[in-house]
């Protein structure tokens, strides 16, 4: 089976070389636009521990939103269930992005993995510490569920993000307006900003998503959640995880997923693999073009998808 | 396991008759107002083919909305892929309904669980038919998938639906508006004004759904579709099936499934199971109150959930 | 100055025979469509009964929005301020057309120049009588407005009106499903279609217009309306009668005005004027392209405006 | 007249002494939160100098939003035509406030007289200064229209709209993100904040607005603006003074005229009057509630109003 996951990743690998719709890389902030869109990479960490790659996945990039996920397991940790009042798990499912619904719904964000609900949720991960505590506290977590303590956070990026944060600024002032947000803005931001900014590989990242695919188990023993928040946590990336594209990345790949700006795209097969791909370029909905394409072809030619009978 | 699972259903079946909220019951035709909240049914057909039911089962009841599923099914068969060119795949996603983006999206539907994609379904499944041959196609069909020659339209709903459903006609004039309808609006409206009234149990509904379970195939042999499409299938209805709550519905039950605002919920286990509640009351959602509350509780029981990775 | 606002209406003729920029004529349905875009026409009605014209001022065109304002005046004095409860009296001021703030405001149209609105108001003439009467009763009251029994309805544009309009069938289903119409909507829009059909030269509207200017009262004696509803009525042709242009009309011309696609727009000089220009192009915002220039001329050119100290 | 006016004043100010329901005051900040409701002032200039106040006339009060005008008078002296580039000038007619729009229209807030806007403008006012002489230079230039060197700005005021501004924020990092804030938005909004907490009395806020209602001549002679950008500032006070309720004023009071939250109204009858009146309860359109009765009342009286014929 991994002999032949090898050669599916291989052939994938060979085939997004030749690929010259390769989408565009995010121009926003220097870290991200010098990023050569040649880059391609893919890991998958299986249920037995094995591993196969291929590509540039050893190659740290800034994982972006994809650290959305952690950062909310790690509040749900911290708060439980409470943090439902402070965020909605809807998709926010139009081409208006969210400010809109935060002013008629009263600046309660759809759900935790569109910017605004991930700046509640550093908010939320911020109680009782100072900014760097709590990215340190993130850093920390994700090092635990990759073993691997190499990871860090890149601060030319996080610098790049407060710089040209115009939006996520205005979002998180306009919740505060609400009472959504409960520390100073700029300390919540500074949070989310960094931890955007964490660099990491698709090994890493496929690592770090193995609880996701182990009913919240950490392959190494012991439960990193319970089973049944790691099915609710796979439920929001299935439903959420591509902003307005979700429903189309369900359609297509049927996995759980979540996607950054970075062009890293993290996808759980639950019981089977971890995984995660890596193209910088984007197509018009901010997800990885070539990330999109390989996972849809993984699918295809492993069956790897939670919509399935047999695979 | 079939007499686990009867267990399971009985405890079900019990806890739901002493439920004291059982939301409200649709109002809006005579045909559906007098139904007695009091009902409640549930039936399971397993990937052996094993059935399990308790309470009211074979009752039959107005199927509404689920109805989207078979005619997508139907419409999919016609014109295949096409069909996305007009109705998208994404969640509506906001508690304004769709006229709001039908507007900003020119006339294209979000999704074809949504009524207004479900009036384009219809007018697809309408070209080179008369409206009485199109139902009557569709109403074959569902036979054919559930096996069971008795299912029929209640005219008498179909009626109410059509003198009542100035919003429906709103939707598809809108659309015409657009030209993404190609009949004439009465004519559609009318196939589905009379789809959305066929009567069914849950044992019928759910022995219907069961090639969404097994991958396109037909218990009896043959396919009633591709694997792909059976797994599209029911990732849409797992991104679409509950309107704005469908995140929430995925979140707690994880399955794939459609409601109906006669009270029904159709709900699919790859590979293990085909379910079908019903009880007639409805949430603020507008999904049945005990329906979807039955579904958790047997989710928890069994484990059943597309997120998992044993179950 | 009969004299002098002869010069200045013939300059302001030549000037727009010379223009290549005419805008776009509507071609939704032929009657409209077969109209050449070369006409310009402008009829000039003083406070003292003389009459100032040139160009095509005598032609008939279909006046479409236009007619609202008649109807709805004829609306207020059968119900009165009771009309206010149905139809709001605001800017309905954003790109989205109306049917999105019908949405969000319970199917309560924003004012009666927008579509809903005038359809609401149509709705409301119509009661007590059949479709045909009504709109002979609206026919008689234009008419006495204008001293002049030659004025008829388009049956061929009409019938091209209630053949073509899905969006206004739509907004007349979807504000009866929020209860707004009590007539069968097919009522209320065969007056809405036939008010639209209207054929009147722009000497004819601007001598109907009369009231307007005059605080209420008709030029051969008594009122048409109180002069606190003369008053009320052009603030909401200030305000309202440009759909989304409403602003920069009052912001480049000043006057009450009310325009329609056919190319018409009567506007209004409290105390001095009533007014009538028009070319059948229309520009982005559906306002005559022509006529909204030749009426930013004449307004430089005489120093009418209502928020002129002196003039 | 002057005499019969002051009549008039006195039995408007007597009148709303009894008036028991008189809206809420502002109670976000608390040198708002802090004024009586009791207040009640009003002051008219007439058109030859004359002046006839009644009520709390001479007594500042926080003329709020009442300074986009003089903000709007001072960007147009700047940089003319151009700054339509900008903003817009057309009704924000929704309920939504304005960042729903700001976003489907690309960071161009409608009109200058919303939050929005007014951000914009004062972005507009600094160029080429510091914060401090940009409120300066505005502060001096409402002292020339008012000839009242006694006006000051409240910095308690300003500090209390700094610390509680989320919404202001949110709009101005919203903007800069589309390019349409110029200077970092804590200039720009510490300019805005400031020209809000500007006190002034109702003679002096009806003594600055002199210009327009002579055509944009200071009565001392010279013009403030010229005629033509008299009328366009007067045209944008009748179409968007009074956010979503702007047309129910020019429908009630037909004169242009702008609101503040402190509860002041200045209202302009070019050729005749500058009138501000001020009570500092809102009624839910966020507009003085006494304030817009009285000046209906005075209007009813005068008969006053830009859409009448003879007054």
């Amino acid at each position: 089976m991994a002999q032949a996951l090898q050669a599916i990743v291989e052939e994938i690998v060979t085939a997004m070389a030749a690929e010259t719709n390769r989408g565009d890389v995010a121009t926003y902030i220097p870290g991200l636009a010098s990023v050569s869109p040649g880059h391609f990479g893919m890991a998958i960490v299986n249920a037995d521990g094995t591993v196969v790659m291929g590509g540039d996945a050893e190659l740290p990039f800034s994982i972006q939103s994809i650290s959305k996920v952690f950062a909310l397991t790690m509040a749900l940790g911290k708060v439980g269930d409470q943090l439902w009042k402070r965020v909605g798990r809807e998709p926010s499912g139009n081409a208006f992005n969210s400010i809109v619904q935060l002013e008629a719904e009263h600046g309660i964000p759809r759900n935790p993995f569109i910017n605004a609900g991930a700046i509640v949720v550093a908010d939320i991960n911020l109680a009782g510490h100072m900014p760097r505590e709590s990215i340190g506290e993130l850093i920390r977590f994700i090092r635990f569920l990759a073993d691997d303590e190499t990871i860090v956070v890149e601060e030319a990026i996080a610098r790049g993000e407060a710089e040209t944060g115009f939006r996520n600024i205005a979002l998180a002032n306009y919740m505060r307006a609400f009472g959504n947000i409960h520390h100073p803005v700029e300390l919540a931001l500074g949070v989310y900003f960094h931890q955007c900014a964490i660099a990491m590989s698709c090994l890493q990242l496929a690592r770090a998503g193995r609880y996701l695919m182990l009913d919240g188990q950490h392959p190494d023993g012991g439960n990193v959640v319970s089973a049944r928040r790691a099915r609710r946590i796979n439920a929001l990336m299935l439903t959420c995880g591509h902003y307005d594209a979700s429903g189309d990345f369900a359609f297509r790949i049927g996995m759980p997923g979540k996607s950054g700006v970075g062009g890293g795209i993290l996808a759980v097969v639950p019981g089977k693999a971890s995984i995660c791909v890596w193209s910088p370029g984007l197509n018009a909905s901010g997800n990885s073009e070539l990330g999109t394409l390989a996972l849809e072809r993984l699918a295809e030619a492993t069956g790897w998808s939670v919509f399935r009978a047999r695979g």
